[in-house]
């Protein structure tokens, strides 16, 4: 990922380093695991802790520089490792690796990154939640007109609007925790993994040790179902940070201005027109949210390796596996600080309920006039008919309110004088049942 | 979707009456909650019930074509439906759908939709799942060679191959079962989810009988990313069929043969060519995984909906809801005839897990090497001679087999004499943990 | 695809029928081909031309359900419409298919499908510029804000939005007269595309009355890179849908209001909000993009198909060949028809203009500034200055135009005098150059 | 794209030097053609170019530091960069950019670097086309068996496989060549695309110099169907790889052995089977093919900008710009090298076209049939029947071949006898008409 998009922390999993420390521990683990067993000698395995650990923990550029030199010889990563390894552990090298294939380490390795990655990201989720929650608890009673098709509905809250984002990043958390325990699977099987030449013990003992599960059949490789849903699981994520950008895309508007995303001072919103303040925080997660569900398309690509396993996943998630994870992160800690720093105006979300005239009480008085006796297609002509005479006539000389309206109207007069109207259209009772809501989502 | 990819009793959940008759369960339940409450007369409720709940059972084509009629003039459809209920009930039919808003219907059938969708596609992955345990437990100790990037391996089983997709599914129905609760809540919330002029407990009423969740937070809709977690969820499933489609596609292979797809008395595999016998149901799933796949993507697309809700996941719900479930229940189905008919050839197995002279014992013979005192490197370098000795003569006449080959190196044969060497590359070896694993697998 | 997204005359293409009777004329003109090369007696060709051409063009549903009878035992589409078409004709039908394989009629079948789909969809296309054309040379000088990042930019005019995106469905246009070049092919070359036992010269006479290309080279099938290039370039021009979609649904918004779709007598917008009026043909719109985009993504994975072909493509393209061009083209006529009854507000367009105090004509000050000397950087901050006042204050009682706000600050005034301020924020300016454009976009 | 698979010319384009160097010319090109048009000084441009060109040439480590630092301050890209600029300009500074927006530079910029990109692309394939004709000529003859479904089918020869992936990527190669086309636009227009305060002879201008076309029509962005175009343009290459490494890896198998990767004197398969030797390019480029395909999404979800423009574009185009054509890159160049040094094994190609007693020659013999007076039902079943025979004792004590099981066939031994029969089944006739399709090829 491109370091623009890039927070370090989540970087630092992915890097070279932190990779070869991982398959060190690997190794050691099931060197050790053996010297349990009697496989190898005991005396081996503690050599190569005693002097591979100091090794793999102080890996330098010029290490780095060594194993890639291997690997262009032996075109193949793990020995290239292994190979430099040794080189620092003497003969007893030879007993590491004893009847494990690569994809036990490299496999392993994954699960070991990719499980760190959700806990950084679950991290990432409850920032965004408690942000969530106090601006919804913040603006639980703040009127602002609920639209449905871009066009206005009835009212509801701000503090509404963002119970339903906290609801839904709530559901986001535990699909990734799901998605992290499914990821975190350990296997040490052998070339076709069959435990033929290692002990079905060495898989128990470094899956404990690395708090992974154990993988309960693995082929050469962990299956990749399980990357796939892994994936998916960041791709439904990021679409629920598209909607909750979206939204403040449309508050932002200029015709809208409900909120606004903070303006730094010193901030310049266009290079040609010094008035622009715009939504720029929540457009780039627009993107990134389209960027991270590309990449749930090659993972699910990935499911159906060839037999035992061919090795056309890697290639994918050398890329994906850090870019999927790091745009994410980037993304989560964007929207929580601009969650956070968001700019409400309930004045204006004020002035944009009232803006058509009080049409979005229509429902109220639909209803209204079907208890008093009105056929519900009746009902609906009359008032749309009301509505509509408000809307044509909005901004005009002649606008007149929908309660006005409703007045004038033969059929409604009939069934209602002015007070029952008022009593009707109350915006107060729209709100009601907002406690109720709040109780379910917050607890 | 297709007939031909349709099963009837998938595509009757999806039939316009289907949906109708759930529409009208909602409203008259929602009829109900409120004449208990007081909103609404008792005996509306009741009439509406009894003269509504005929009305919709018995739906003809005829009433299918008024509501379509309706739809014409109203441009909606759920207006559409209600007319026509009403004509059947009479003025009290205007004490229906009271403070709901269409989605509260459409969406609520759409969970009842998706979660019998759900059911039939568990119901699918246990047939077979019991198929695969069953050939997997019939060639638990069938040996045959194990491949990774198509190259044999070492020797596995054919059990464990299947017991491996057999772990693959029991994942994707867990997942498949957690996607449906995910799906089967209820939402009667109003226009924007305030319940302004709906109480809270005609929701609960209605999802309780309906066997829904209640909707913690809806705006006007229940909120999209359930539905794009259970398609994602869908495409996994589709990808682990296409993984053993592949298998299949692989095992018969005119050059590997160690499995056919039954082959019908008076099929015929080409329109030219009357000596084949072509995977053309597994080929044939290959596709419907990639369309299942495929069906994702809108669904991803549409979490993100403008504001309370706007109506684009519409047409894209109308025409995967379908499509998704149907091929994913016809490939299910397929899938698992496939495997029960499998023509599996042992024999094949065999002779192609001694085709390549022994080869395939490489490992252990590496590993014997190390135990015995070479570095892993020489030990590598002695195996590979050897190996690719046996290889590059493959076929010709000084053909050799690995243990020949190995028996002629100075390196090796210093260290080991034939005896040992037959203990080591013993193949029985290979399968001692097999035990294990399918005690994991099937407990 | 769905009824409720199909259009008469292209699922008729995708008919039963519609493909029997190209099977049929395939076979025909092939046989008749062989008549003059006297691979085959020219008299049976004449027969099978004068029997099975009738046959064909008056098949009934007699006839489609013996057919499915035949491919019920014989488990092969081909084999089975031979079969029947055979029952019709006699003895001399076994010249029938003489050297073909099943895939010669299949794909040359599709790739005439796909040809009239294609024209068909330019003809769509053809009407949707003319639409576009019209209203945008109606609109040409109609001002209106542009806006990016949805704030107000500078002016514009509504028929340069509308020039715009004519200029897109040109590209998209050609485009597809590419693709549907690619896609009009014709491959009679046998099994594995050899020409074994089929003369090349009896493609070429097929492909020359079909109104198709010879393929060059064929395996058993027409390479899907093709099918993989067309169904991509439907997904462009569905996201070019989605975009003229977007903007009208931005118009239509309550606050903005500048446009409207016509909105019928009759028409309910809710069914429980009787004021609404909602763009739901372009959100129909949104979500018909979205699957058309989905069907690209298997029409891509078909192209690696193995060797010589496996028939993995056939179960996708039997779905998305009808459902890509069916919905493509529903939302094409849709489009159009929504664009030639449109709604548009040139008041609301003015009054949405006006809105912001003048900011927006922002740029033309600066650049004044910096030619009368200030630097960029001062001069931007001027601007901003006076800007971000005019935009503090909206709507309050101290409200002010940006015009004022420059008078007012010190910099400013002293390089310009309200006369000149005047000058340089002079709408007029902005549409200097409409013509040009109109000129490059329509000539 | 991480480095392994990133080669140093393509990532060249995507640098930030190299993006500052184009940003500086297109802004040195404007200015010049504003000092020819008397709109600002030309004795500023002069000096823009005079003293920008040096310092945007020179760009240290401590520049990039500098304009990442102004940046940060103004949350803006185009102004920090022109801010750095200025800083080597002095005064006259305030004459670059005048009436531009900062997209015309961004888009134009992006223009230059994707035409560039498709440049290295387009001599990629040239390079794979000329190793791709070598190889098909060199193996024009080679005989082996074509196989539809993974099954022998007819014979073909290598060549002829070759030629079809080499006609495949000459399409691809055209296909590339619109798509560069199509995205090779400069726009120069303004803050909403209306030429308010630049005149479109400065555009002319800049793109005349830059070998770009003027766009038409832009809003303040280049319409983002094209890049979708051009995205997806590279996901049907990509797939066209995909199909051509598959093939590699099948042909690679164990049971197959028609075809190897070059291996390495050092490389190793395996770090636990010593004898492996892995299709690991192939089995790459099968996974670099996913990564490029799933960078079409976003590209495509790109299109439906709001209005003018809003920047969710960008944070996709800043990955996936590189990503994609680097990835591409990568991969046509490994594929050149592995297609180059592949092993050919025409001796394995002729024992696998033997493999099946000669099955692979049936359909010849049901065309004499035929035409010697059987139905083509009766035709089939003998052929079928001899087919069968011949394959289900494959291998056994009483295997025969094809050919003797046709003359113990009552039915056909009725109408030919074994002279007859070798004629019919003899193989040259397969290959009559090679020299056609690699006329229609090669031309």
């Amino acid at each position: 990922m491109v370091p623009r998009y890039s927070r370090p922390e989540m970087a630092a999993i992915w890097s070279p380093e932190a990779r070869y420390k991982i398959w060190f521990e690997i190794e050691a683990l099931a060197a050790e695991a053996m010297g349990d067993l009697g496989t190898i000698p005991a005396e081996a395995a503690a050599l190569i802790r005693a002097k591979g650990g100091p090794r793999a923990a102080a890996i330098s550029d010029a290490d780095l520089a060594r194993i890639d030199e291997i690997e262009r010889e032996t075109r193949h990563d793990v020995i290239a490792f292994l190979t430099w390894l040794g080189e620092g552990i003497g003969p007893e090298a030879r007993f590491m690796h004893q009847g494990l294939t690569s994809s036990d380490v490299l496999d392993t390795c994954l699960s070991v990154q990719l499980a760190r990655a959700a806990d950084l990201l679950l991290a990432d989720l409850d920032a965004l939640l408690a942000a969530l929650k106090r601006r919804a608890i913040e603006h639980k009673l703040t009127p602002t007109i609920g639209r449905s098709h871009g066009i206005h509905a009835e009212p509801t809250t701000f503090g509404l609007k963002l119970a339903g984002h906290y609801a839904e990043f709530s559901r986001n958390r535990a699909r990734l925790a799901v998605a992290r325990e499914e990821i975190a699977t350990c296997a040490i099987s052998g070339a076709v993994g069959t435990f033929a030449a290692v002990d079905p013990k060495v898989e128990e003992f470094v899956a404990q040790k690395l708090g992974l599960a154990v993988e309960p059949v693995s082929t050469q490789v962990i299956p990749r179902d399980r990357h796939a849903a892994f994936f998916a699981t960041l791709a439904v994520i990021a679409s629920g940070i598209e909607r909750l950008a979206t939204e403040v895309r449309h508050l932002q508007r200029s015709e809208v201005r409900e909120a606004e995303e903070y303006f730094h001072p010193g901030q310049k919103g266009s290079s040609a027109m010094p008035h622009k303040r715009n939504p720029v925080l929540s457009e780039n997660l627009t993107g990134l949210a389209r960027l991270v569900r590309g990449y749930a398309l090659p993972a699910l690509e990935n499911v159906a390796l060839w037999h035992e396993r061919d090795i056309s996943h890697s290639s994918v998630e050398r890329v994906i596996g850090p870019d999927a994870t790091i745009a994410l992160d980037f993304a989560l800690f964007r929207l929580t600080g601009m969650i956070d720093k968001l700019t409400v105006y309930p004045e204006r979300m004020n002035a944009n309920l009232e803006s058509l005239g009080g049409v979005a009480h229509s429902q109220k008085v639909l209803l209204a006039l079907t208890q008093a006796g009105l056929s519900r297609e009746g009902a609906y002509r009359a008032v749309q008919r009301a509505a509509m005479a408000t809307w044509t006539a909005l901004g005009s000389d002649d606008a007149r309110t929908f309660r006005d309206n409703l007045l004038l109207d033969a059929e409604v007069s009939e069934k209602f004088d002015a007070a029952t109207i008022d009593q009707i259209i109350d915006p107060q009772r729209d709100f009601r049942h907002v406690d109720t809501i709040f109780q379910r989502v917050f607890g």
